[in-house]
């Protein structure tokens, strides 16, 4: 597998392209729309919020029948609790997007993100959407991951190639998310396109499976979106013999390939997460089951405690092994070892005389690796966030004014 | 029902004393012992963390009995998290509470709260819990309630008389919380004491039904410690008819004081929450059941995203209704009204053209109540919280050192 510049423009029959349409601000791109040449096999995972933005059961409908050919979305403003009116607006998104490209409304997907409970400026989003489509492009691709920032510092794109067969197969993705990000799914959008030709069974079956082991393992705050939408798009163009047996060799290159993907977004996006100074990796090793190992390492990052301590460099192993045992999961005190870098910090679920020194360095690195060995058998799972910081505070004090 | 000055020295035959034992620091009291002139009747609600200190498990066991005559605790170490030299630890703090109070071990108590991870300074503890015994006395409850505060900024107490059959009752209480709060149960210590005649099993009850509607409904991090545990010592004093049976007129009483006891310390601890300067109140009404009014009252109280608008003054309702919608609980979105003080802000789970300025000072006062409506049953819950603040970070970011 060989990693790529660009991203979502990267597989081929793939464009894009991003604007600003003074939705929030007359200088930040907020409207984009992603295009494939031809309609492209889809599939989707969305939040499970009760509370829903319309754009999500719109593009859950439009999914039904596996395929797609756009997405369109905006930022700025979440177009969630904002009833029927809202729900037209999104579905006069999908229209305006489908006449610009001449494709069908049912084939277009649609994301808001942003502040909820505001109605969308229809005549400003309907004249980006349309100065979008006119100028996508392989280049536009990174106007859009731009666009579909809200309190991101940084935009977030990856590109992989790989073989299936002989035939080089890409993938390409952008994500965004930094606030109110927990798993359940991750509070986020995620879009990706992929020129593999696959089946839509086993193009749903690798995206739920990779989401459940990326951005569903990153917490930034435990709340949860209304808005939550992973997209992808497969439009076949890269000629491989058809993926569609999930346990063929090709599923596995294809699968190994998109998890890549996520789980190096979902490091972006912990990374970025609100008024964050480290990426914080929680590894969960030698659990009884995946279960065990993926809730202790979940609600490790994201304990608040955890992630202050985080924030002042302090090796509060305590807090740790405190929020794995409210976690839910069914576990062994006495058995768990912590390390923080390559420092043991407590062994069978006691103190252990650590050098405050020796872990001072791993502590004040950009990523912070805590390890959680439960010895009690053979599986793992990893969850990232970050710290938490006077920042966070500051972001999102007044957000919404 | 009378509020009276004082807390856990209020009722007859109950004496306390708090003093510092260099636990921490040189400065601030960190022991302190409870005692019961006779065997109380005694129950207790304990933490559900799978990683439980010492003293939680030998305070079960000591309540097999459902007796007891004094309670030990001590400030600035949890012992928490330090295996069987804990453990014993533990012990002896009961073992030198009784040869002290001249009482069996097995009717003492004990309680501990701090940083998780040490081992207590057993010498200084010793030395104190010798010196509290000594200097038991009525005015040493303020002692005792200043000895169990970590980074609480306020010393919380409460007493009140009410009559049960013509006989004065009285119920007496202090607690401690301000960080890694979360019900289940509301991370924190609590103490009560009370004259009432009553048997074992009407008194577990009453405890049990009123942490439920107390301090399970306090969130100040989401954070449910290792330590948590609720004590009520009853030694029938006050000379009132046998509360023996839960559906008696009696037991009816003693609940109402017991919950308004509890109530009040939960709003205080709350309010004191780590960094807090807001007391946050959520309301949920008319619910199709207690449950989920419970389950969305203590999730909206626990968002750091709600939590944070509140710190800002912003009316950001959107994420209350956010929050209701990952709670976990069933409801119609479409029906929630959300109302900030008096000033309603959202409506049929929609947008509602409310006045900034006028619910302004309702977002600026001491206590801020959101009220959601749910419009689907007659059921209702208050929970409470305080807002995320720059001083919860800077509280948390090097606690332990």
């Amino acid at each position: 597998m060989k990693l790529l510049d660009g991203s979502i423009t990267a597989p081929k029959g793939f464009l894009a392209q991003g604007v600003n349409a003074e939705i929030k601000s007359k200088n930040k791109k907020d409207v984009g729309v992603i295009y494939s040449a031809c309609p492209a096999t889809a599939a989707g995972v969305f939040t499970q919020n009760k509370v829903r933005a319309a754009c999500v059961d719109i593009s859950r409908e439009h999914l039904r029948n596996n395929q797609a050919q756009a997405i369109v979305v905006n930022s700025g403003n979440a177009n969630a609790c904002t009833g029927s009116r809202g729900w037209n607006d999104a579905l006069k998104m999908a229209a305006v997007t489908a006449e610009a490209l001449n494709i069908k409304e049912n084939d277009v997907l649609i994301a808001s993100t942003g502040v909820i409970g505001g109605f969308l400026p229809m005549e400003r989003i309907e004249s980006g959407i349309k100065a979008a489509a006119e100028g996508l492009s392989i280049t536009g691709a990174a106007n859009l991951a731009a666009a579909i920032m809200t309190t991101d510092l940084q935009s977030k794109e990856i590109a992989v190639e790989f073989d299936i067969q002989g035939h080089s197969v890409r993938i390409g993705a952008t994500a965004k998310g930094s606030g109110m990000i927990h798993p359940n799914m991750a509070t986020m959008l995620g879009f990706i396109t992929t020129d593999a030709f696959i089946s839509a069974s086993c193009l749903q079956a690798a995206l739920k499976a990779s989401v459940d082991v990326s951005y569903n393992m990153v917490s930034i705050d435990r709340d949860t979106s209304t808005n939550d939408a992973v997209m992808i798009l497969a439009n076949g163009k890269a000629g491989n013999p058809v993926i569609d047996d999930v346990n063929s060799d090709g599923m596995k290159k294809f699968q190994e390939a998109l998890d890549y993907v996520n789980v190096a977004l979902s490091r972006m996006i912990a990374r970025d997460g609100e008024g964050a100074t480290h990426l914080l990796e929680v590894k969960v090793e030698n659990a009884a089951d995946i279960q065990t190992a993926g809730m202790i390492a979940r609600t490790v990052a994201s304990s608040n405690l955890v992630k202050t301590a985080i924030f002042g460099n302090d090796a509060n192993w305590g807090r740790v092994l405190c929020a794995a045992g409210y976690s839910g999961a069914d576990f062994l005190p006495d058995n768990v070892d912590v390390f923080m870098g390559e420092v043991q910090v407590a062994k069978d679920g006691c103190s252990f005389d650590f050098s405050e020194e020796e872990v001072k360095p791993f502590l004040e690195a950009e990523t912070v690796l805590i390890t959680i060995d439960l010895k009690s058998g053979n599986k793992s799972a990893i969850a990232w966030g970050c710290d938490l910081t006077y920042d966070y505070i500051k972001i999102n004090a007044d957000y919404r004014t």
